[in-house]
């Protein structure tokens, strides 16, 4: 067995999608969208807790949430919480975790996975997970997982890969593909070279910085000149600095959309972003009539493929929808179409900002 | 000028329509259904105090709410609150209140109405109520007012007039019927004879008690034998027990069907008999989209001829809704087709009794 040697939980989100539970003082990502009993980020540590110990999984998250991370998991120890400055997106956190793990070990293994996917095959994943760690042990080498697309999703973006493997189902990658227009996703779903863009990720801690190094040299430079800083009392102030300075550019655009050492692993865990309320709809426990809901007063008349959330003792009473989103908090309450769900979130945005001012 | 001499406000409703706005501890007569500024009975009331002073303006309520009653009308004597021990109906409720003021002048005229009608047009009421008073006063005559229906309504009772006025636009009653189906309904409001009962009485003190006397005398003996405990101290523990024997019948039902002195006046006051949120949202402001909206922050997108009413602060959207009740309040919340709206109260006394058990 050979699992990563360091996980990094990205649990920096903002939350905006599943309004009205999420909100900038919870995201979703420290919330149980989906009633399991836990929030998706206990979801994922606990997923990872089960392949490596714990003092080896790492969380970044905006600074804010710290305290949050903190409550949710009381077991993980505090100095593995890496409270970051500013939002700057997926390569400057990656970066900047991989400079502090550097001085560990920088021949270590590292799986990088945001907080808020949800994984049904465990046994699946850690499969993977052990492949893609022993294939990058001894080469270098950027791993991705690819996810095997059940539908010709339109929300999720695609990575073509080549169609000769480099070792028994582990591919190079051809290209990433933007969120398609349906008909091509269409025609992308018959096509065994096709698959999802999971954003998790496998590599050495050295290869990752060497790669950040040859296609974000500005970045790399930011947090190489700050070095001697990070563990020391003067890390908090000198990062603050090097994060005002550096690029908001995302991990895949910025360093595995350029490199040529970047592979790919077809998986089938039964992976989900649940980027909304529709997708986390998909993947929850539903009624006869496919509503899913959330609540111990709900009662679902003559409606149908809804989901209805709402607190355990409100008593709510949803009758003749069909394919829509009822989501109920103490400060606000959501009604639309789950086809409306992103257009309505525009109106989300503008709401809040009025009310800001 | 000759109003009449006292006014009974009749305020006991249970409010189970309203529901989740309106609960047991808060019947509809005590709410702002319309996002007004008034509650019903405010509405009511002060409706009233521009006709006569206040101190001849009574309400009755069940006794649990005469504190409620007290703090919405904090200008009304509180002696003028009589608070009955059971709800048992209009005849009751109108004998004990006749009792009280046979007291103080059986000569008098009295006006008796429900706390939770709509009227719009308040000159055209005081017409109406001056009219009725002026007719009584010389005559023993129990006079209603009925509405010129505006539409095939299904929901309200019709009174049939004789097609002989005895005075200038005050007809003798034909029959009563209850509540039609369409096609009936239809037929009714092409005939000028056909009428809404709005459940407005007027008479003389002495006039309706002796029409008790004749139609209801059990119930009538009940009050009068404890006619010399009223306004003392024994009047509580003896009108419960008066209330506990006391039939549970309406005052249309024991009285008015079978009296021969009944009389109609046709009017035109806009009235409303707010008994659905359906019938509220036909009364209610409107935007463009004929939604009727309560609440600060409500924001209503792709949606028509909806109701949503919600408290002051909730952040609510509404997308894509056409035709349907939202109600929102801290404990309870409803989702539901307007022409549903009778048989989803099935549902909601269902779990109120779950809930109680």
């Amino acid at each position: 067995m050979q699992y990563p040697d360091y996980v990094l939980i990205m649990a920096g989100g903002v939350g905006a999608s599943f309004w009205p539970l999420s909100n900038k003082h919870c995201p979703k990502q420290f919330l149980d969208v989906m009633g399991t009993g836990q929030t998706m980020l206990q979801q994922t540590y606990n997923r990872f807790c089960k392949m490596l110990p714990k003092e080896n999984i790492y969380v970044t998250t905006f600074q804010n949430y710290t305290a949050l991370v903190h409550e949710q998991l009381p077991g993980l120890p505090e100095e593995n919480i890496i409270g970051e400055p500013l939002r700057k997106n997926t390569a400057a956190c990656i970066t900047y975790t991989c400079f502090k793990l550097m001085k560990k070990n920088p021949e270590a293994t590292l799986l990088v996975a945001p907080a808020d996917h949800q994984i049904l095959n465990e046994e699946e994943f850690q499969r993977v997970c052990e492949k893609g760690s022993q294939f990058v042990m001894n080469r270098d080498a950027l791993v991705t997982l690819g996810i095997k697309p059940t539908y010709a999703s339109t929300g999720y973006g695609y990575i073509q890969k080549y169609h000769q493997e480099v070792e028994s189902d582990i591919y190079p990658v051809r290209q990433y593909i933007e969120k398609p227009y349906l008909e091509l996703a269409k025609s992308f779903i018959k096509n065994d070279n096709f698959l999802w863009n999971s954003g998790i990720f496998i590599w050495k801690i050295k290869d990752v910085l060497k790669a950040c190094k040859a296609y974000l040299p500005e970045l790399f430079y930011l947090f190489d000149n700050a070095r001697n800083t990070l563990d020391t009392l003067h890390e908090e102030e000198c990062l603050k600095d090097v994060y005002e300075k550096c690029q908001n550019i995302s991990i895949d655009f910025g360093i595995m959309e350029k490199a040529d050492n970047v592979f790919i692993i077809p998986s089938s865990f039964e992976w989900c972003d649940l980027g909304t309320w529709s997708s986390a709809w998909e993947n929850m426990e539903k009624d006869y009539q496919s509503n899913a809901v959330t609540g111990n007063n709900v009662v679902v008349i003559e409606s149908a493929r809804c989901v209805v959330h709402a607190a355990p003792e409100k008593i709510v009473i949803v009758e003749g929808l069909e394919d829509y989103i009822v989501v109920d908090t103490k400060d606000g309450l959501l009604i639309c179409r789950k086809e409306k769900e992103k257009e309505v979130r525009s109106y989300i945005a503008e709401i809040k900002k009025t009310k800001q001012n």
